[in-house]
């Protein structure tokens, strides 16, 4: 396939634009934030982060170098996991009120996401969901530059740091959305991989499938070429299909992922592993940011919204709750074995990375070999064992793809076209692996 | 050496910080410009180029672009092939008087280099040299935010358009000179690989070898925890040494340079080949600009400089002249025989990713290996025999060493040291190599 990118398809997409922010990564660069904040000509920090880590190591550390810079800097730390409207609706106020020429996030996913989100609605002030695509919002682009924004992840996961895009919970339709503009990129990305030291295994877990699906959706999505044109090279998604730049990094981050998984869950002091995952979940937000992703994210959204009663350590939310790279890796076997057949060279090359023993297995086999790979994962790392083990069964097939079908350009970005029935067949492959 | 990269050594740097600009790629983007200036907020826009090129195709696409949009555009092609001081301060007069709030630049290397250099000079007055590290200039910061750029380029080597990095040619010192700043860094890079169908082979050929040098340059560099650690983030020079990030970057380049360089320059509709070339170029651009090149960079800069009577086809340019690719290749296989025993992993994978058949050699072999790949490669393409191919002798190694050894950080940034002796012996090495 990648040969083919530079012949476009009839009709198709002739090229591709991407974009990250200046990343710096090692430990000890959260110390170094107060620096950096000057030289952007931030004056007036807004510091974004959660109720937990507002207390934390993490945040000192990034507010007092704020305060040796000679700077001001206020806390907001009312974000939910999984942040919905209201946590973006507070986080606009909050910013409005203290006209603030700058933004610090320090957390994971739902942090970073909301703090992209707030800026847009504090200074373009619209509801959330008119930002959203259609069929769900109306899919206004937002109008203009945000504030300068420095995003410190403090999980080996999400990508956010690198990625254009916000999803945020929308509650009475019982889904997450995407909300993207180019305008929402972080300036910088500080990514200190100490952070990480003294996440419990089942974050590192899951945020690890997370990265992992990240990855293999990148690496398996339909090509740019295969997208319809769009004349306007500013009116252009995020969510752009496979190319070469998002294959180079995702691949990479597969080989991370398979090689240190494991290792990062099973051992809190293997530093090479958990900053190996660190450096991997950037790389691979660096690809799904400028690709997107694809069914096992699309299908994600409604495991989050419609578990039933399941409890989940190592996270500081009440049940039910399922995390988020929990939620997209429980469909993800069950999705390449259907999306095998429409590039099956990329499934045995994801199997590969991913460290799975070929065989002499061919392309026939690819997505059987993928979904293996997995599931031996998963089981390694004392993940649940599909749908069943958060909860669901058989007889929640129909609504959880009444929610996910609305995911209309994530599902497109397959490799294989599916309707409401693959959806379901997917969904119930998915009940259970072992 | 990628496993230690987040082990950092004692008193060595314990992070490293990439940037790249937002990058499309992809035939027929040069016609989107225009879409582009008016998304950046641009009004009156400088449009610099060289001469050869401001009469033909690429610049009236991208200037019926602009006009498209209703803007005004003014060309600016005073520049010559390796330009120097005087190309900066006419394209800073230029800029002023112009008034400009946005630049784009269509051209190679050369072209792209006037233009960050220009905006500096014209933004920030003062004489350019004064921005050059020591030991030639004074190491003056660039104050702040230039002009919004678009770079746009039209051959497949540079990367410049990836880069915040300008390289100058200073005439009463007999060398060029790396001048840098974050600042640098185009806003946008539009690749446009149709540029480069109508390019000679000896000019696809010599621009192929300056991509597959910053590559295997980024590849076989000190690596970044080797560095002395520098404690202001702001403060950090470019050339900071190998990193993961550049190591991706560059691995990916040099398996284009080895799949498709000869390709590319045997046959001008092999269009696969030369927009993989392209693609390559921009790789090897985002690596070397965030890593640092080394010797051979460091060597060619007196080559370009000192050379006799030597004529060059395909280039626009009157003799004596030696293209940039062509001084940098001559001295590469003599300086990866000598850097080899200092990191003899790395130029054993080098050896591989160019496409060296390694029949069983071990680590001891590494230098000889990549050396005569890359010595395959150059006569496959008619590239001059080493520096006796460009005119030089025995007797010219004194005064090459002499200019030269003022290169001191990419000297200092190969993975083995070395002093005047050891340069006049690679010199030396590279008079002849068939």
């Amino acid at each position: 396939m990648a040969c083919q990118y530079f012949a476009p398809c009839e009709h198709g997409a002739g090229s591709f634009t991407i974009a990250i922010p200046k990343v710096t990564f090692g430990r000890g660069t959260l110390s170094e934030v107060g620096q950096r904040v000057t030289a952007l000509g931030m004056k007036n920090v807004a510091l974004f982060t959660d109720p937990q880590l507002a207390s934390g190591p993490y945040v000192a550390t990034v507010s007092d170098s704020i305060k040796a810079a000679g700077l001001s800097c206020q806390i907001f730390s009312e974000i939910r996991v999984e942040p919905d409207e209201t946590s973006v609706d507070s986080g606009a106020a909050f910013l409005r009120e203290g006209n603030f020429d700058g933004m610090i996030s320090v957390g994971g996913g739902s942090v970073m996401d909301t703090a992209k989100a707030a800026m847009v609605c504090a200074l373009y002030p619209s509801p959330v969901r008119h930002y959203f695509a259609k069929p769900i919002g109306e899919g206004i682009a937002v109008p203009g530059p945000l504030l300068p924004h420095i995003a410190c992840p403090t999980t080996s996961g999400t990508g956010s740091e690198c990625t254009s895009v916000s999803v945020i919970r929308i509650n009475d339709l019982n889904t997450k959305f995407v909300f993207a503009s180019p305008y929402m990129m972080p300036d910088q990305a500080v990514i200190d991989p100490a952070c990480c030291d003294s996440l419990p295994a089942n974050v590192v877990a899951s945020t690890g499938f997370d990265l992992l699906s990240h990855a293999i959706e990148c690496y398996t999505a339909k090509a740019y070429t295969q997208w319809a044109e769009v004349k306007n090279p500013n009116a252009r998604p995020l969510i752009q299909g496979a190319n070469p730049w998002s294959d180079l990094a995702a691949t990479k981050a597969l080989q991370i992922a398979g090689e240190y998984l494991v290792r990062g869950v099973a051992d809190a002091d293997d530093h090479e592993a958990r900053d190996q995952l660190m450096w991997g979940a950037s790389l691979a937000g660096m690809a799904f940011g400028n690709s997107g992703t694809h069914l096992p994210h699309a299908l994600s959204y409604a495991v989050t919204h419609l578990m039933n009663d399941i409890t989940t350590d190592g996270y500081a939310v009440k049940s039910p709750f399922v995390p988020h790279g929990i939620s997209v890796i429980v469909t993800a076997p069950a999705t390449f074995r259907y999306t095998a057949e429409a590039a099956p060279e990329r499934h045995l090359e994801a199997a590969q990375y991913l460290g799975a023993d070929l065989n002499g297995a061919g392309l026939d086999d690819s997505g059987e070999l993928v979904a293996n790979r997995i599931i031996q994962l998963m089981r390694e790392t004392n993940m649940p064992n599909g749908l069943s083990g958060v909860g669901f069964g058989e007889s929640d097939v129909a609504r959880l793809t009444d929610s996910s079908i609305r995911q209309t350009r994530a599902i497109a970005n397959a490799p294989r076209d599916s309707n409401r029935v693959d959806l379901e067949n997917i969904y119930r492959d998915a009940v259970s692996y072992w």
